[in-house]
């Protein structure tokens, strides 16, 4: 069972009291990003990037991997693919993981005050997070070219976003379960997640009195991804039973709502407008073609079999436009939740992929 | 474009007021059930089934067809499905097509006084729609041998109990996009309708002021199956604008949003209780191999390619225990509305199977 969707941490139950805290997702470094303008065209005063490394960067400074994450994680969430003899091993790089703005540690709508706060904080784009994680590459840590940038789901939005804006900072490219550009089906789909939460009364337009005052918004929220995080015959085969439910009900209580109801709603809302109007294609005038032409890095496309989200066939579309890269499906019947690598078998299947994107000479 | 979703009949909008009417869904006749015997243990007084006829019952009472209607539909629904010269041919046979129970014409919560009004409905199944429909076939029709019994999706559900209940009487049995017994993830789709009705607190435990009062519970219940109802390649070509919407929001609010707006919230509720417990095996023991088995019938399963709730493989799976039966793949991307026929090539794949079972001899 993955500690990420362990509902007890050291011991203590993962609440909306204690979600956002060090104690639940581990110690954050910050970067500074001054007043940050935002693509929407809104600037945000004392602006901040949450982040965690692993490893040391070398005096080339060229053993860097950066590793953002997906809607509803943390930095935090990416832990689990690091380790020692592994493709992301810490005595060989230095793993930067950027939190992404709303993730309630960088700037989000739980964390910043009036009157940015809740939902007013401003409209937030993919290129912003990745226009912020530039700077924190770049100007923080003096990295002039990242070996890998990987990511899962919102985590490959901001790594196709890196590989396009700063094609020659990017040698690899990992990019698992996401697109570059939005399909409508998948716009459709956050919409539903968005609309969960707004359908309960205690949202009241964002001003809520306490984030657990809205847990039939963030229960049904997290309903709307049991139906769509993974695929129908990951329930008919009971392929949860290999995280210790006994139940299909202890299964969507332990897993899917413990997952989702510490959260914020505003948070959520933040990063679910982001995910959807994600699209690189908008740097190079809406021409997609033309704009995955522009990755320089060598690219690995892998999404998972049965991806009720982002089905193959998208990111095969995808990958079929950038050159020289590969396309490798993940087969598992955790499908778009395959990346919390519950069952080990899903854990291998990545490593494996990882490792020989690591091993090919740039 | 189909008459069956365009929100104005006889250029009047349909709407809360009408909907459950003749002047929209046109006459119906009602067969007198008296006190019903709900499978889970309720009994109904004065419970009705509404119905509507086709054609004429011939003098060896052997050239009739049943077709029972889906989710949010009524009898009128399967009306497209009829015409002279096409396999469901009025001048040579007699068409039946039964209200199911909790569709606002047959016994539902919307008509029924109290106590067993709105929410107090009993609870109902496939099996009592079935039992139903078979003191009208034999009561009132006495119809000894059915030549095909047909259905989409809740219809579907209906037919396989037909089916299975019934075997000597079910010469013939069509199933589009449906199953014998839901699935898990089925399941969970249907609650997740269910829960976006609930999630209006205008809904109030379906004590409801007024059905047009749950409209933001009815909009997202349509959202559901916007996301559901088709597949995602069905957005990314467009495949609405054979509906005549001229952008994907429009589309949402034409076909979506009108077709399910102007339904009673308890009776969906009541409807989709009944279709999440679908499961003939209860009939033998929960052994469904065994009660596919009982099936004379001559079977074609006709799933939808890319159904999301309905997908190919778990029809399939269940084709496959039927002795000499056929697995007819509809292929659409309409994926589970394909049987709307909004798409004429829809309409000629499916008659054109209809017209081969029809030739079969038995």
């Amino acid at each position: 069972m993955s500690a990420m969707v362990e509902p007890v941490s050291g011991g203590q139950r993962i609440n909306h009291e204690n979600y956002y805290s060090e104690l639940t997702q581990g110690a954050h470094a910050y970067f500074d990003l001054g007043a940050f303008e935002f693509e929407m065209g809104e600037t945000l005063p004392g602006a901040k990037l949450a982040y965690k490394t692993y490893g040391t960067l070398n005096r080339a400074r060229d053993n860097a991997i950066l590793f953002p994450h997906m809607y509803s994680g943390t930095s935090a969430s990416m832990e689990p693919f690091i380790g020692v003899g592994r493709p992301l091993d810490p005595q060989k790089y230095f793993i930067v993981l950027p939190g992404q703005f709303g993730n309630g540690f960088s700037s989000s709508p739980s964390n910043t005050p009036a009157p940015f706060d809740r939902a007013r904080f401003p409209k937030v784009t993919i290129g912003d997070d990745v226009r912020a994680q530039y700077r924190l590459v770049t100007e923080q840590f003096k990295i002039d070219k990242l070996q890998l940038v990987l990511g899962w789901s919102m985590g490959a939005e901001q790594t196709y976003e890196w590989a396009v804006r700063y094609p020659e900072r990017v040698l690899r490219a990992a990019l698992f379960g996401g697109t570059a550009k939005t399909t409508p089906h998948n716009y459709l789909s956050v919409c539903l997640h968005e609309e969960a939460i707004r359908s309960d009364p205690a949202w009241n337009g964002g001003d809520y009195r306490d984030p657990s005052a809205v847990k039939a918004g963030l229960t049904l929220h997290a309903h709307v991804f049991s139906v769509l995080g993974v695929c129908p015959a990951f329930y008919k085969k009971e392929a949860w039973r290999i995280f210790g439910s006994t139940s299909l009900e202890e299964f969507i209580q332990n897993f899917w709502e413990a997952w989702f109801l510490p959260m914020d709603p505003n948070n959520l809302l933040c990063m679910a407008w982001k995910w959807r109007h994600g699209d690189v294609s908008r740097l190079f005038g809406g021409d997609l073609r033309k704009t995955l032409a522009q990755i320089h890095a060598k690219t690995y496309v892998m999404p998972f079999a049965n991806d009720m989200l982002f089905p193959v066939e998208d990111c095969a579309a995808e990958q079929a436009m950038i050159a020289g890269s590969k396309l490798r499906v993940i087969n598992s019947l955790w499908a778009h939740f395959a990346m919390l690598c519950v069952d080990p078998a899903d854990q291998q299947q990545i490593d494996r992929n990882l490792a020989e994107l690591l091993a090919t000479p740039v």
